[in-house]
């Protein structure tokens, strides 16, 4: 049975674990709109089936599809792959998927956000969201776990925990007018504590520079570990990341976690700076209420956005100088895990990475 | 992980268990097409979900729903039947579902039969059916069950097994040539050997009068237990059923079953004759392709048409007189279950009942 419950996780003991803890599963969503994803979204397919197949590498991986798409995906997919259908608006489990929370003794529950894909009608990337919105739902109720209805527009992108009390979010996509603007910070934070049951929220300031995702943590920082983050860098102070990185990183420096300890932070210096290609952007329907691609527009670009499974660290890679740099020193700093590099570009198109298309169900 | 194995049960151990054996769950889907169901399909939804309602006091129930009903079906149902996403053309998961075979340490898997709509281009009920063709592969799917592929259009409903080596099947339909006209009667019997691993089947020339699948087995005779079998009946020599039940009823008398085993037959009069209204006839939208629905059409109604789970039997009723000679009766034959009887003329009036729309998981 998968109920609905009227209390909070903090109110019934149950916490969001480090995506760097234990996994069940994890989930992804089928790319498929053309409008998000060039030539019919083909490419992305691929790349999204080359993250299903390293990560299955590791832990069982269920992808969910719209019917017209099923059985592509189904014969695109190893069969160790999961597929079940879960129509979606697009393919981004990690921001419409369900935040799963554990307790003390190892049962699981889902916290189901609010989600209007990115922004709502203020700064939304496309409309309508309405099959979006109900995917944190059917997920819990194919897996018959229990559901905590959240009152809060959140994406799981916008959120990293260390599973020891500590939240990193940043202001600009937690505060954003297109989010929750009749809540004041203080709201927002309390609302965290509630449904991931943390003690304290780290808020960086901004995110990646020209991220549609109004800033989202999870293509900024991450935490590696309890008390140790890493960030996205550039050393070049004429890009306009560099503010943001280096803003980030006095403000982490000047905080302490949860438990009072210093952080320290890794940084990882970015691919690029990428831009979309003409070639890319023609591919790429236009369709009245999405987001335009134009040629030229700078690509969010970052190695942080990675996905942690058990035993194992999935890096998006970019056909880039800097690639061989981001994937040793994420080695170097995470020598218990296998650091696997994908070719990920075509997932940067769509506006997001690996991190973004996968949840972790602990 | 589930694959398409390419061999056959037979081959690799495993059986058909008779429908009374126990069951892990019970798999439904939700009707929708105002073409098959009156009123928007409405009052058919509530007598699903009382249907389903009924099946999990006894066992696990899951629902499978096209997208744009699901909040509905959520809405419907209680939180303990659990509902996915599976689109389909229609809801009759007995026809387009698997067919669950086990093997003696207790393995499952499925057989995914080609399925046409009860006769395709030939005298099918609607068109298409892709949505449905895909229903059996994607529960095996979510249920993570190996598949074996089966060359056969054939329904779930056309066959009943004993669990000891015995099909019953009726020759009306298993020889309709909107099912497999290239293949012989041998070699349709020679199929289900290799697929469901009986040893012996029992050709019942015709099932009920006027049944639009060309005349299902389930509608018309089953298994009680093994050896022991319950046929729909009628006392009057006037109605077309008569020469049906009783020709049937010759024919089981005259056979032995796989293990060698004289037939006990028990009648279980039917109910009415029932016959579709006029104010029924007005609530079904009229489609080109769909089989038009007549005021006064005669109605395959039978009381045989009920469902095995764990430690109950579901029966239709009809809120006619016959009703409770019909519950009694099988609960006098089958004193180690608790009989239900559900309102089901609104599930009759798509063509089937509650056998048509389950399909047991052993």
């Amino acid at each position: 049975m998968s109920q609905t419950l009227p209390s909070t996780p903090r109110a019934d003991g149950f916490f969001m674990p480090a995506e760097f803890s234990p996994h069940r599963q994890t989930w992804m969503l089928w790319p498929q709109r053309p409008d998000t994803w060039r030539l019919g979204a083909k490419p992305a397919q691929k790349a999204f089936s080359a993250v299903a197949c390293a990560i299955a590498q590791f832990e069982p991986v269920t992808v969910g599809v719209n019917h017209n798409q099923y059985a592509n995906a189904r014969a695109m997919l190893p069969p160790q792959v999961r597929v079940v259908e879960l129509s979606s608006n697009d393919s981004w489990m990690r921001d419409c998927g369900p935040t799963f929370v554990i307790n003390a003794q190892g049962q699981t529950r889902g916290v189901d956000w609010m989600f209007n894909a990115w922004g709502g009608l203020y700064n939304g990337l496309y409309f309508p969201w309405d099959l979006d919105e109900m995917i944190a739902q059917k997920v819990l109720e194919i897996e018959q776990v229990d559901r905590y209805r959240a009152p809060l527009v959140l994406e799981g992108g916008s959120i990293h925990v260390d599973g020891e009390g500590t939240c990193l979010t940043t202001a600009e996509c937690l505060l954003s007018p297109g989010r929750n603007p009749h809540l004041s910070q203080q709201d927002i934070e309390n609302y965290l504590k509630e449904y991931l049951n943390i003690e304290k929220v780290l808020w960086i300031p901004r995110g990646v520079y020209n991220d549609e995702t109004s800033g989202h943590v999870d293509n900024l920082a991450c935490f590696l570990r309890p008390g140790e983050i890493a960030l996205t860098w550039t050393e070049d102070k004429s890009d306009p990341q560099y503010e943001r990185s280096a803003e980030a990183l006095e403000y982490l420096l000047s905080q302490t976690d949860a438990k009072g300890r210093k952080l320290t932070v890794h940084t990882i210096h970015q691919p690029g700076p990428l831009f979309l290609t003409a070639e890319e952007a023609e591919g790429i329907d236009a369709v009245a209420g999405a987001l335009p691609r134009r040629a030229g527009e700078r690509l969010a670009g970052s190695y942080i956005n990675f996905y942690f499974c058990n035993g194992g660290v999935i890096v998006p890679t970019f056909d880039d100088p800097h690639d061989a740099a981001a994937l040793t020193t994420l080695q170097r700093l995470l020598p218990e895990r296998r650091v696997v590099g994908i070719p990920a570009r075509e997932i940067l198109l769509g506006g997001g990475n690996i991190h973004c298309i996968t949840q972790q169900q602990p």
